[in-house]
């Protein structure tokens, strides 16, 4: 059993918990909790290694049997080691060391984007990690097939993000991408471009079934120059008067619906 | 100036930070922040006394020339005593106490339901305050004409679901009631009554046209059975797979403006 906060292990896991360098340059990251790292398993993210205490719920015990069994390196810390370790107000006594592992970049996500997407997400300038979770778990249950992520955005991979993300991080394509290879992207995949703008059109009025790229910007700053250079148009979400705003988790969550309702429902 | 943890004024604060129990008794609550004493000030909102710290932005001060000239009773505190009242991280030096005044209950919100609505939401055993605050923003935003607060859902005048709901809470009629009530009030108004569940009909084909009421439950526990018996209906919003899920906060913003959409949309 782990009692020290110098073991290795633990060092690793504070250093991955901290900024998005370290996370790039170790190659993985951290999920904590049950639900987390049951979705991991789930999907067949690959684990480094394993950690739980003894504050860990049936649940969670049967999950540490078939992390073993499928030969991951899982091991037990003192509850207050792993309490040190801990982002959340109640730890749930389980986490995992995950790899990405893309095999062409080393440091890039495991799920590649598809060959011809027809809906990709690019949250804008989103530093909130609730309101980036938030919007990536709407993407992957809205069926957004990759998420670009600009260099102002906070790191989908930063604790907090992961916790609002529900898992969605396992079953949905994330890339960090400068806005050069965005655009790339965007022209050799002919999308339409909309971003999300409180004077746009609206977007119950607007054609969303063709191939597209949705930009969602911050609540506070809008979209970027760089955003609004790559638009081919700006769409809103009518309100019922004009003093009301939603934030970017919740529009960028309707937006993505109305996608899916427009591609899928028969009017 | 206050310097003091013991005068009234900040007693009386503290009280209404606490316990929603606290804010009916006393027929107040605080909002906090420029933003909110703002959205307050421009709904007329009755406020019994305001504080604020020499650490205000320019346009928090040019609000407290506002509030002195409309006759209302401000006072500057120390930094150390606001500090010590505020619920915030980083405190905005300035917050307000706002009085409950509905002539026919007193306990009550100020705004009165409208004659006829047609657009009811009820907010079912939700606790988290955030999510709250998010349905009360969107909420406002779509159209909805009041909300009804049954007993299991959190307060919805306590600090974090006031910060959360972007001043929706002064432009919306925001009532709690029991059950009973609430059941009273629905079928006074002959209000199609429909409750978000995993396993309803599709609500981009649910016809929402027509006065309706939405309740939406929370995201661990559903609906309660009191919210059930009451529906005549479940709608859903389709996902991308079985697997995901959204938050309540999300989901019921999604499904507000769904129903905004079908009523105002030409299709």
């Amino acid at each position: 059993m782990i009692t020290s906060n110098q073991n290795s292990k633990i060092k690793l896991v504070r250093t991955l918990l901290g900024r998005s360098k370290e996370r790039r340059e170790a190659g993985a990251f951290v999920a904590e909790g049950v639900r987390l790292v049951e979705e991991a398993v789930k999907a067949n993210w690959k684990c480094r290694f394993a950690l739980y205490d003894e504050t860990l719920s049936e649940r969670g015990k049967s999950q540490v049997e078939s992390l073993k069994s499928h030969g991951v390196d899982v091991e037990e810390v003192s509850a207050s080691v792993m309490k040190s370790i801990s982002e959340t107000e109640a730890p749930q006594g389980i986490l995992a060391v995950l790899e990405f592992t893309n095999p062409s970049t080393s440091s890039g996500p495991r799920l590649p984007i598809p060959n011809e997407p027809n809906f990709i997400l690019i949250p804008d300038q989103i530093r909130d990690p609730g309101n980036l979770g938030t919007l990536l778990r709407s993407a992957a249950a809205s069926g957004v097939q990759a998420v670009l992520i600009p260099p102002e955005t906070t790191d989908a991979f930063a604790p907090k993000v992961l916790r609002s993300g529900m898992g969605a991080h396992f079953r949905l394509p994330i890339h960090s991408m400068s806005w050069d290879e965005i655009e790339k992207v965007i022209k050799s995949e002919s999308l339409e471009v909309y971003v999300a703008d409180m004077d746009g059109q609206s977007c119950w009025e607007t054609n969303l079934r063709q191939p597209i790229a949705l930009i969602i910007g911050s609540e506070a700053e809008g979209a970027s120059e760089s955003a609004r250079k790559l638009a081919n148009g700006k769409i809103s979400i009518p309100m019922s008067s004009e003093t009301e705003s939603l934030n970017a988790g919740v529009a960028g969550s309707v937006l993505m619906f109305e996608v899916m309702r427009q591609r899928t429902s028969n009017e």
